[in-house]
This record gives C-alpha cells, structure tokens and sequence, in this order.
C-alpha cells in the first residue's frame, strides 16, 4: 500500500511554508505566506486554510495536516498560547478553527518538537525509542522521545534544552535562570564571546566575522582562538547532553541547525566531552549524530506527526 | 474486590527487608537476611526464595514478586549487572533464577526507581503521570515517570538525579562528571561544606555535629551558618530539579530520604529558588512534596512494581 499522505505547515515569524508529505518525500509545496500580510490571526488562518483546501483538492487522499509553531501550545486542544515574533497570537484556538475551516484533522505542535518528530519518524533517529533532538541557532531548542514517545510533559512545555543550567551561578537565560544553555551557545552569545577572545589575544576582529560559520573556517585554517571556541563550545553542550542522559538514558542524539554544519569541529571535542562525564552501562551505546534534515524539518515533522496522530497503521 | 497481595524485596548492602503488600499496607514480614551470612550468590538467592515460598504457603493468593537493589539491573531479563556494596554480585540472572526456584514472576528494579514506584502508585505522587521521584541520603538518587510510564532508557540506567551537572567546572562526581548534584548534596558532602563554614566563622565544631539532622536543629535554634547551609542546598538542588523540569515539564516533583525530614528548612528555601527559574506556563502548577514513605519505601515500590508489571487490571 502507499505510503499515506498529509500536510506539513512550517509557521515561522517571517514566513510560513507548506508541503504535501509522502513518507520522506516533499509531492508538492505551494507558496509561501508571510504572516505580516495578514495582520489579524483570522485572516491569517483563513488563508492557511484557502492553501490546505487547494491541496486537498490536488491530492484528496490527504489524511491529516500538522503545523509547527514558534511558541508555546496546549497540544490536545490545539491552542496556541502565545507565538515568538507574531504580534497578536495569544490564546488561539488554531486547532479547531482549522478543522472547521477544511475538514481535515489537525495537529499543533511547538516548532522545536516538530523537528524532533521529524528526526524520530523519518531521519537519524528512526525507530528509536529513546532519542534527544536539539537544534542549534539563535536560540537551543529540543524535543525528547521516551518509551517510543513525545515527552511533551503536564504542560506541554518539556524538551527545553536551551533552558538547562549548566552552572547554577551562571549566565541567566530567558527566564532568569542560572546557566541556561543558550545563555552561552546561542549563535549571537557564541559570537560575542570568542569576539572577546580574538580582542583578549590582541586580534582586532569585528562581530560579523565570528558567526558559526566564520569561526568554523577559521578553526579549518587552523586559527587556535576558532578552535579552542569550538572546544569550549562543545565542553558546555557537553555537559548539558551529560545531564539529559543520566536523566533519560537515549540511544541517540541528533544535533540540527546551523551550528550541526561545523561538523567534526563540533563532534569531535563533543563526543570527547561527553564521554568523559558519562557511566560506562551505556557511554559505548550512545550515538550522537547530525540531523538528516535542514531546513524542511519543519514541513516533514508536521507533516510526520500527522500521520502519527491521525492515521492509524 | 480485594486489591491483589504481592511480594516486596527491599535487597540492601547490609540488610534484605521482605514485606507481603496489599494496596498500602504491609500485612506480613518476614525476618531480614544478613547478605553477609551468605557469601556466594547461590546460597543467597536459595534463602530469598525460601522466605519467598513461606509466604506464597501463607498467602496462596500472592500474584508476583518485586526486588529493589543497589545497582544496575537490565530491567527486561532481571539480570544484575553489579550491585554496590555486596561482593560477588556480577552478571546474576536474579529474575530467572528466582522464578525457577518460587514459581512466581518477579521483576527486578533498581532501588531509587523502586522508590519512585512507591511514590507514584501509591504515594505523593499517586495519578500522576509526569512525576520525578530523588532520595536524599548518602547518595542522591531518583525515578522519573513520564507519559504514565517509569522512564529506564536504552539501557535502563535513566533517573540518574544524583549525576546531573549543575556546574561544568565543578566538582566531579563518582564518574568524573564535573558538577554532579551528588558531590554537593549527598550526606557527607553536605557535613563537610558546613563544617567549613563553621570553622571559616570561628566556630569549632566537628563533622558528626554536621549532620542533616544536625543541621537543622542548628538551623531551627536560629544559627544563621546553618539557615544559609540549607539556602544553598536548596540553591544547588533547584538548579538540577528546574533542569529536570525544563526537560520534563513534571506536574509533581516528590523528595524523600533523611534530609527531606528537614521539612520547611529545605522546602521553602527550595521552592523559592525553583520558582526563580522556571517559565510562568508551568511553575504555578508544579507541586513540590515529601515523599510518603520513609523506610518501607522499597518494600512498598517493589511489591507495587509486581503488581503493575504481572497484574492485568
């Protein structure tokens, strides 16, 4: 039998993508809506909802839809609390205004859990029933399967890697918290901090030079400066990583976004660190790996989480 | 109808505890078993089983067996990788041999997570779903449920709370872990860092004045060096359980073991600094309890756990 087919919506800030979803497969996309040309939520939905009907109509096999949104959702019912960077979304019944809209069941989801779905269901992860995703960029993001499950929690707000402390009188976070993670490797605290060690070396270097990818090359090119960032990069991921396996003991890890494409840069002195902190049981089990996907996680995660929702095998 | 009677083994360093459990309450002991008195493996498990059949003899209606430990136990087949403090304990196939010799099923688990089972079946965190269960003792241990079900990963060493990090630059613990919670809150680390701030204020004292219970009578008589010994416990703990939340999202998080009988000295200053680090969706709904249960814990967990894996509701 085919493979069942289902939307995907990636619902960022600036842009919200679509695509038709067979297994691993993007069948079709439509164009992009950018949400600032629809200033009130209905009309926002309305138009997501014109672009699923054109689908269903293209492909009326579609089973179910799946949308990824940057913020914080009651998974159940479906409603958004409030999105990052989307003026106006608070308390948004997307799930059920959706469904009346085009009939199809519907999925919500928090965009950080969508690429982990994506992961588990169809990349790196597959058929594991304990695996840690995060992804790396502005912000540290993560989703957590357990017991071959979504881990979303009582509040639907677990999986927040970015937030873990990794020094209980460090840096604070988003929420005041001592030591999150992205307080230290978000791209833009990454940048400033090895700018301030190129400066304390006496190298005059400006902000724009120290993105992940510039100090990536640098560190290629032997820059000891790039490669010690990367080191102490990987040290705090590291002991971040430590912490979730002694709490969750996962087969995998799966690392996406930007920074994942420093590749050995990053996994080498990762891997190092981590298995210095972890037990031996399950150190030599542990694989850590980069995501499969880029920047259609979004779209194939929805769309998995769809299928895994709605449609029974 | 009556609820189901099944066997609690609570299988200590210096002491194996047996209880006949129904719901909550122990309706039958047996005499403890010294392990020293039995040197080889054998000649142990044939003296459990034997206090095993006595009771199956009395109690017909018994359904399953439960054993906590003091290790590593592969949770599918009950085989005891190592056990702490009992010599000779390697690669036992406890389950399997216990069965053959008593004719009962029996389950294997670890003693923190046996703990946790206590708690969320029949304790504090009863009809929970999402609940993380630690012990605070000599060692720092715990048991984590999920999705309505005991989180044991991969290899079945998850609920480590004891090694999560709460400083990459900290003090290692038993596996080198910089920062591990434990190296800072188990009994005796506790005792010596008080016993500094003790000595650095001019104040003699001696490390068995530095006790948990020590402490808090200090604390309770209004000695400002042991109200600041439980604020920075409490600091220190509230950075690992608020990294445990923001992972898990928990509605419940339950502390037992001796320390937690300090009550409000450790609560209140816990609950404060727990608070300061966790996003508004769910830090109002987060319960922060004692746990139930003191000694019989592992007694109640494991003959709970019987039930739970040999008895279709």
């Amino acid at each position: 039998m085919d493979k069942p087919k289902s939307i995907g919506i990636d619902f960022g800030g600036t842009s919200i993508k679509f695509g038709v979803v067979q297994g691993r497969a993007i069948i079709a996309t439509g164009e992009r809506i950018d949400p600032k040309d629809y200033p009130k939520p209905d009309q926002l939905i309305s138009a997501i909802a014109g672009r699923v009907k054109k689908f269903k109509e293209d492909h009326p096999e579609i089973v179910a839809v799946g949308v990824g949104v940057p913020g914080f959702v009651d998974f159940p019912t479906g409603t958004i609390h409030n999105l990052t960077n989307v003026v106006g979304w608070r308390n948004i019944a997307l799930k059920k205004e959706l469904e009346a809209l085009t009939d199809l069941p519907t999925a919500i989801e928090n965009d950080a859990n969508a690429m982990a779905i994506a992961e588990w269901q169809l990349g790196a992860a597959k058929g594991c029933d304990h695996a840690i995703c995060l992804t790396l960029g502005t912000g540290v993001g993560g989703g957590i399967i357990s017991n071959g499950a979504m881990v979303r929690g009582a509040q639907f707000a677990a999986g927040e890697l970015g937030q873990t402390s990794i020094d209980y009188n460090g840096r604070k976070g988003n929420y005041k918290n001592p030591g999150a993670l992205e307080a230290y490797l978000g791209n833009n605290e990454f940048a400033a901090d090895t700018l301030k060690d190129y400066r304390e070396a006496g190298i005059e270097k400006d902000i724009t030079d120290c993105s992940p990818q510039h100090i990536a090359q640098a560190a290629e090119n032997g820059c000891n400066i790039a490669l010690k960032a990367w080191d102490g990069f990987a040290e705090k991921l590291a002991a971040s990583l430590a912490t979730t396996c002694w709490l969750l003991n996962p087969e995998i890890i799966v690392i996406g976004g930007g920074v994942a494409q420093a590749g050995n840069l990053l996994f080498k002195p990762l891997i190092k660190h981590l298995h210095g902190q972890l037990g031996e049981p399950f150190k030599n089990h542990l694989r850590v790996l980069p995501a499969d996907f880029k920047n259609d996680a979004g779209i194939l995660g929805t769309a998995a989480l769809a299928i895994v929702e709605y449609h029974a095998e």
